[in-house]
């Protein structure tokens, strides 16, 4: 299956070899990269995605978002869906064979091949989130996002469906809801034609691993506070030489992490000051 | 004011020198833990955080959300809240006279104090968001958050008003209400008596600098796996060991960075495998 060709659906036109027709026919969802979501909370989404600019793109059949409440699954009158952690300890554990069945029934139609269709686990254990996570995403056909409640998910089920642990950072949440948003909204606005303005999110943080120089509108004077000169001198090199200076030396004081990486990048010395 | 005594309203009753009676007034709000948004999209709120623990914890009135709208403070009959960056390039700015507007409003009846009621722009250049921020923010008396969309915020705005740069990851978002959200459930949870079981927050993620354990439910057996004979030991000693192994395994594999300074804490050598 990894090696046939990968069809993105209408996000591919150009490169698919299907007759377009197929492709166009329920234009709305068909083909569209989809996020289907297994969640306790159904009612969560799509909130803030259906607002701006994610909004709009899901209007226009874009993308797609499924939510499957994962209570139908649990077990006996009370559908209950945790028990207590094995070897004792506090809080809940959601069970195996619960979780197990909505992942089964969130795989329905999709391909195998997790780099086409990636199965995330939204936990503070997984690898950190990142942009690139995000662009790698976009490329796909969609993705399934399992978000948890209670001490976690038993481990099995993680193993047996082959489930990707990815964590939106060092900090604990009630739910992976809230996260399952973000790592939408970071994947969505990078499908083809979802943004407008394409040069905007290439231009933006992170794109050559700095962050972002600062920004400066009008009225060119405020508060007794100056747009910076040069920024309306209009010689377009100068602007170029002291925004990159500027985001340097943010990124320098702020992220020494990003900063060493950027100078390895350019065979820089991230010590050496003449280079700001 | 940075050396007047702390006053967290009921969230310190016992600490307080304040009759009682008027902390219980109006005890929805007054007094209570304050998330103060700035958002051009006041309906993303509260959104995800009115569900579950944060959704009944507000309810009780342990905590309090209050949106100011970002639009009517804009610029002429359009109500502009951003124009073209000085210097040239894509994306729009906000103004830092419409922020600058709806900064002193959110500032209304909050300490200057930025210990006590800290001001956050959420921005991918921003300081990243950990545990131990949501920690320090949870015993400040509220906090004000600016979303931001766009290119970003001019920042002549920022420095003003003395606003901390806040980054929910190395990703870009199409804006900050997710982020705040985020924000807002993290710290939230640790406000004194919204979580039920205390227990429970203290034996999660990163309570020593490690990441969790992997965990085990009913049933003893599910589709040919079974839980770890140890956990059913009923041997308590054992399985401690057994799960700090894990979790130090866990880290060492995942979190290098994590790995790297659980082990200075405790003067381990960090390639030495002898310890797990």
């Amino acid at each position: 299956m990894t090696d046939a060709p990968k069809s993105h659906g209408r996000l591919s036109i150009s490169a698919s070899i299907k007759p377009r027709e197929l492709m166009t026919d329920t234009p709305r969802i068909k083909g569209a990269w989809t996020a289907r979501i297994i969640t306790l909370f159904p009612e969560a989404f799509p909130g803030t995605l259906d607002l701006s600019l994610t909004g709009k793109a899901r209007e226009l059949g874009l993308w797609a978002l499924e939510t499957i409440d994962l209570r139908p699954f649990g077990i006996g009158r009370h559908k209950n869906v945790d028990d207590t952690p094995a070897g004792g300890g506090a809080g809940m554990v959601l069970r195996p064979d619960v979780v197990g069945a909505a992942l089964a029934e969130a795989a329905t139609g999709t391909p195998a091949d997790r780099t086409r269709w990636p199965v995330i686990y939204l936990s503070p254990r997984g690898r950190r989130f990142d942009q690139s996570m995000a662009r790698r995403w976009s490329q796909a056909e969609g993705m399934t996002l399992l978000c948890g409640r209670f001490e976690g998910v038993d481990e099995r089920v993680l193993d047996h469906f082959g489930v990707e642990e990815v964590s939106l950072g060092d900090f604990v949440l009630t739910g992976g809801e809230i996260a399952a948003q973000a790592l939408i909204d970071a994947t969505v606005r990078l499908i083809p034609r979802v943004l407008g303005n394409q040069a905007s999110t290439e231009e933006e943080s992170f794109s050559d691993g700095l962050l972002e120089h600062p920004q400066y509108t009008k009225p060119a004077e405020w508060e007794g506070r100056a747009i910076p000169e040069i920024l309306l001198s209009g010689h377009h090199g100068k602007i170029d030489a002291w925004r990159r200076a500027m985001a340097e030396r943010l990124t320098k004081e702020r992220r020494p992490d990003l900063w060493r990486a950027y100078c390895a990048r350019r065979g820089m010395d991230p010590m050496d000051d003449q280079e700001l």
